[in-house]
């Protein structure tokens, strides 16, 4: 059986693996994650986007921005010039708290998974950033990759 | 009442707050999550310390450096001199999975709230990423702030 | 006379001045520069806050962090812990285009000219990105300190 | 009529623009601007070339390590290789100041225009920073787009 | 004669040199270097290894984070998706000291000379922070191309 | 007796040290190393200044730029706002090859060791870099560490 810790070699060591020999080809990955909040500090955020501030725009670029910067964060990350970034933030009262879902592209030699769930991340934490001083209590919860495709380990989809 | 939303101008629109009035003190945070994952997948990481790969190792240096980047990526937060980072990850077979917490220190205008919640983030995102090619349906969760003191705002404790 | 390049040596040769006999204090600078464009592509922008995209808001963002990035990309320019950064953008039919100001703090050992300067110059080329498939002709102008204070130069005030 | 807001999406959101479907070709593009200042400043710097220090020489270097900083800077920029940065930077005593010109060429998906814009900004703001000592009331001015090629929208020639 | 300071212009003036009409081919290149200590203080990286601290683990971490910000670093490198980094670092008591090698490979127009030689350094310095507090007399020696191959300019092997 | 080994904890964990309690000092470190090469090579640099291209003059301001890159680029490093840095590149006929002398200094918590060395690598590098077309087989010799003084270590000096 070969050894599923690809990032270290026989020895043990970490190392950047070689992809050099892998095609290029399309590749999306779909991460989310979300972060759960008092109805009080949602509703700053549901009332302010028209008057009081933008809470789910600032977080948005911050993702996208964090996304770009994956392969700085992560040690063993190849680098990777993605071809598209999109964040959807969503308010949903049933958790309470904000519903975070990154998309990410590229054409290259490994996947975007990394990017994708650096994006919801970072947006996470750019959420709590701008909502700490109404509640420090917030939770980042349920980050995952929902989808990738492209690749020769084939297509991953979430259970639900 | 203050508008909680500290990050946005009476317009609504986002800024650095200016802290130049604060004092300098010395602050803390402290803060944890959690990569949820299959016990096989757990084992490669317990078992592999020794002779196949450090998992724990790369994700806590990872998450060091991330705690340095916190202001590149948090598009709000001051930059900041920290003086004190230190990551705990612990394997714990009830999850199954591995606990994160981070500890940061600064002397400054502001808390290290976000340093502490970065550097468990990434650290994550690290231990995702070696372990992505056996299990891609890992979890990262319960991102949290667990203490933070210094500052006017004075001591945060989670509950429990 | 003393040498008004300040950021050579006796030989020529470029160095970071130093500045570490000099006395931490306040400091604030105020820059402004603009986005000329058509009266068209302004109309995008003033119409397109409440529905089609708030391109004042990336910009606004793209200010405030670039600002945080000058000691990377100005080679002799001392890093600083900035401790206020805001953004004003303001469409003025009369240009037509867009006014950016600047406002940059800290306190420390040099000013925060190049701070705002560069906030602005990100905050007109994040504009132009965002505007540049409707009209790649507009043009930056008039990127200027307006204030300085604080340090032993004093004041300094732009005429009108 | 398309969005000409192509940075948004339906919704107003913001997003890094999927170019996953266009080809890759060569595409190059020229920017220039000009830092204008007092007849006695220029002399510090055409003067200061042979013995005082290259003011010119920095600007230009700082110019071209500004433009692989691009997508760090731009928000909604992709990451793009660069395969060539030149900036030519020239004493005008009929501003008087400098004038700067950035060539910028890739092979990507998307255009080099933002990446000769911010070359030329970061040219200037050098600029700026190694003469404020002399004069603090230097003005950046005429940034702009002085022709592009490659890609769909084809050619794009600044008019005079 | 062609000029051999491929990095400058006719004028003598700095660039980053037009690689758009190279081809894309495969590079490796292979880098090395070594840091000489006491015997004692190599005592304590290769008795630390299993109690005490994996000296080694950082530094090569380090060492490959570091060829990805190659172009960050040194001015008129281009930038490059690196497909492949792997450092060894083994201790020698005959120096005494360590010994690092850095092997880089890219699909690119440009070699990954700078990748190889920036990850050694970056290797090398670690180990010096790591062990500075055991002796400051550490000295980084011999860091140079071991071997490069494809692009244009063909193979390059060091001689014994 | 304590352990050397001080960025690792009780248990062999990296972490970065804690230097919240330590006081604010003048702190100066000064770093050497060389290139050596070909006497033909040494004589591009040496002739070249006047017409060809100023290699020194490049290879310093990416110095000076490295040494602000520190805390990035060496794991376990505190982020520290250097007050000077400057450079000095000197061509030896004796080496043959470039002798490069570092100072670096801040007020600060932590020495600026790391800050020094890394300048040194970093124009080193970038020598290389500028003439590599012409010999690959140039080596980065003696790299260590000449003075520092301030922190509680005291004053720390070279031997011959």
């Amino acid at each position: 059986m070969t050894n599923p810790l690809t990032h270290f070699d026989d020895q043990g060591h970490a190392h950047m693996v070689d992809v050099s020999a892998k095609p290029v080809t399309d590749r999306t990955a779909v991460a989310e994650g979300a972060v759960v909040m008092q109805p009080e500090t949602l509703a700053l955020v549901t009332e302010g986007r028209a008057k009081k501030g933008d809470v789910l725009g600032v977080a948005r670029l911050a993702g996208i921005m964090g996304a770009k910067k994956t392969s700085d964060l992560i040690p063993l990350c190849h680098p990777l010039p993605v071809t598209k970034v999109a964040l959807d933030l969503v308010p949903d009262p049933a958790l309470p708290g904000i519903r975070v879902t990154a998309t990410v592209k590229t054409g290259g030699q490994t996947g975007v998974e990394m990017e994708a769930l650096t994006a919801v991340s970072v947006a996470c934490l750019t959420v709590y950033d701008m909502l700490k001083a109404a509640e420090k209590g917030m939770r980042i919860e349920g980050i995952r990759l929902l989808m990738k495709e492209g690749g020769k380990s084939g297509r991953f989809e979430a259970g639900a």
